[in-house]
């Protein structure tokens, strides 16, 4: 298949002096005396394209009359332009609206709140902050795969439709094909023997058990996947659905899991440094003047590390009134989290080896008998952005903590498999790809790095 | 990090004569006089490697004992085999058991049915042909992104809980968090407007009509992500949860999507023939010994193409007795695709511009009125692989069109807006990804190319 050119590819100079084809569309239209000068945007980059247009074209008068949001193909002249602010631009020979515009088109040239971008957002991709939002997410969805391809992980698909609860939490989309207004009942109870599954479903929360499962077979696996929250709250950073990347490996401790953990994101932040620039100057002038400073700062810097009771400890003693309460056996929240890594080790440090009782299940249980091998990694500015443990491979000690904590053998019998034969230490991690977003584009709202996103009451387009 | 050294590794005598550590699960173990041969393998390649374990060890006779299923690690000497069969073999100077096993492990060296193997999908992972299908799998999956990342392809994460229905069909499952036993009623009707998104959800069939509303602003994009149908049938072709791609390409015609589709099912076959060789030797000497020939043949052909009423022509005129009707107007049944591409065609072969009425309501018209610019790509052994079209992006071609199909406009009027506003002609196509996964390895049944199978009352693990 012959290949298009992009603006992009023009813009870098390539087929300069020869006929090129233009596509894309129109976001201004400045009309001069004898001249139209068309912006015209084809979603490849940030910065769109001048096309020239002389009044000898047949369609002169029509060019002039082009409206913002209109779609056209030109053909014209690559040349250097002496206009300042671009090196190149295309003198057309010839220039078609293929689909029309007017001034009702929502994105005119002014300034729109994100807030109202959101009621659009099947137009907002052809707005300037919105193009480089989701170019860079799908360059760094890419580049997740890139990561893990060159270092051999097996990229699996678990399942989105579950019939399990990874973390024991009870905030499940249930999946269902009864009738909603009378479905069958047993008892006052419904008979989900009857629907689809033969069984109670619902949206997994997280690939992570069966991602254990294969990481039992193929040694280093990964998911990607949309995953689901029934939480009915409205914040930026919450949504009901959005997308997870679980890494996993056997044959490996937490101190494996946080190396690669800190390679994964130093990757990550080098990745949109060298391939993301043009977006990410955008997002530093725009949206968050200290964002590439960060990224460099991360991309750069050697992780630390902290034991859970010394981050307490430090919290504890640290000249600064927190709102939340800092004690042995309580949670970090976002406040703490930010103290340690911005103040307390200024970068990027993981917190190692939390008190059993915070964490889930299935974390391996350190010798001390009360913490488990957990980590989280915090970053400045928005704290916790990957979570991970080694997980419990030792059946003798699973099963007792899934009976304390109540959740039936049977419903996890192959979970418990694993750990029959052949089981291996093993440990993954978690890391909202939205989370990672919205640190890389600085972002605020996880609304705007989602293309059509899905909170309570909403779920549009 | 420190990369592990893989077995794929040593096996092609990367550090040969040095020290090397080993990992995996033991496949076999066969005790000589003064010698244990064990096959050691870690899921990155279909071989195993074997570990040498000589008297002089300590723990010797444990090692005798190991079972089939124990996971080990060992540090020896990578030297060349004297055995046939392989290349190179490892001399254990240690070897610990981190994972025993017994006699019970289902996974024994006998060979286990298909059917028998998905009831322990979380252990079918460990045998020769579902490690080959599952790194086929996760090869192909790396290879889609690859694809279309070279060719500046946005990659966009379309919703999977919708409120819409792409394709009018009423196969869908419902998202709910309504208490399933009372149900909030109004008039005897279920009150939606109570459910978690303000309104009836379910899970996505495709993600093409916002992949539609993103290709209006990256001009080249694609989808990769699950999607659901909620039939009740029990097919070796169907499941409830599946993987699609869906490329969507402004400025396009169905020429154009042809060339792509093409361009894209040649790549990937080529893909597995330079990077799957040997678990595709694999799957060509037990599953299909036509594969490698007939992925060969697509990989190498260019592809034909043909009007659907000469291929309605074509099949009246054949000298074969089909079970279904050949008739103008009725779709394609897969013996009249089969007979297409293997026998009339002798290759793959595109079947263009349908009756509009078998398909579905955003396709474009052609001038005839009497068809749609749609495109069905058939491939020898199991007909239809890709589905395509032109989408209808006149406006005042659209809207009449949906208005007689029952499909109200204030449901999609997102859809329809971007058909006011520089529309462009615009195609694109869905590839189901097990349909790809089950041509390219002769596995005949979807529920062996997927991790965990989802179909009618089988939701496990």
């Amino acid at each position: 298949m012959k290949r298009r050119t992009r603006i992009c590819e023009l813009l870098a100079g390539e087929g300069l002096g020869e006929d090129v084809e233009v596509r894309g569309w129109v976001r201004t239209n400045r009309v001069g005396k004898n001249v139209a000068f068309l912006a015209v945007n084809d979603g490849s980059c940030l910065a769109s394209l001048q096309l020239v247009a002389a009044p000898e074209l047949a369609n002169f008068p029509q060019i002039c009359a082009i409206a913002t949001g209109a779609a056209v193909v030109a053909r014209g002249r690559l040349v250097e332009s002496p206009a300042s602010g671009q090196r190149y631009e295309v003198h057309a020979e010839r220039l078609e609206v293929v689909g029309t515009s007017d001034e009702q088109y929502p994105l005119q040239k002014k300034r729109h709140s994100f807030e109202y971008l959101r009621s659009i957002a099947h137009l907002r991709p052809r707005s300037n902050t919105f193009g480089a939002v989701f170019r860079l997410r799908s360059s760094l969805a890419q580049a997740v795969h890139r990561f893990f391809a060159e270092r051999g992980f097996l990229y699996v698909h678990t399942p989105i439709i579950t019939t399990n609860d990874c973390e024991g939490a009870g905030e499940l989309f249930r999946v269902t094909t009864l009738d909603p207004a009378a479905p069958p009942l047993v008892a006052g109870a419904v008979d989900f023997s009857q629907d689809f599954f033969g069984e109670r479903a619902g949206l997994t929360v997280s690939g992570q058990l069966e991602g254990e499962l294969f990481a039992q077979a193929f040694t280093d696996i990964y998911t990607f996947g949309p995953t689901f929250r029934a939480e009915n709250s409205n914040t930026p950073r919450h949504a009901s659905e959005f997308w997870m990347i679980e890494p996993e490996m056997a044959f490996a401790d937490l101190m494996a899991d946080a190396a690669l953990a800190e390679e994964f994101l130093r990757f990550l932040c080098r990745h949109v440094l060298d391939h993301c620039r043009e977006d990410l100057e955008f997002f530093n002038e725009h949206i968050d003047r200290e964002l590439i400073a960060r990224i460099e700062a991360v991309a750069d810097s050697s992780f630390a590390m902290m034991e859970y009771a010394e981050a307490i400890d430090r919290l504890r003693r640290a000249p600064v009134s927190f709102e939340f309460p800092v004690q042995w056996g309580l949670d970090l929240q976002t406040e703490h989290e930010r103290y340690l890594t911005e103040t307390a080790v200024g970068g990027p440090v993981f917190v190692v080896n939390y008190p059993k009782e915070i964490k889930a299940f299935y974390m391996r249980q350190n010798d001390d008998g009360t913490t488990v091998a957990a980590m989280d990694l915090l970053v400045p500015k928005v704290g916790e952005i990957i979570g991970g443990s080694q997980r419990e491979e030792r059946l003798d000690l699973l099963a007792p903590r899934m009976a304390e904590l109540g959740i039936p053998p049977d419903s996890l019998w192959w979970y418990l498999d694993i750990r029959r034969w052949g089981s291996t230490p093993h440990a993954g991690f978690g890391l909202g790809f939205e989370r990672l977003i919205m640190y890389l584009s600085g972002m605020e709202n996880i609304r705007d790095v989602v293309p059509f996103p899905r909170t309570p009451r909403h779920a549009q387009f």
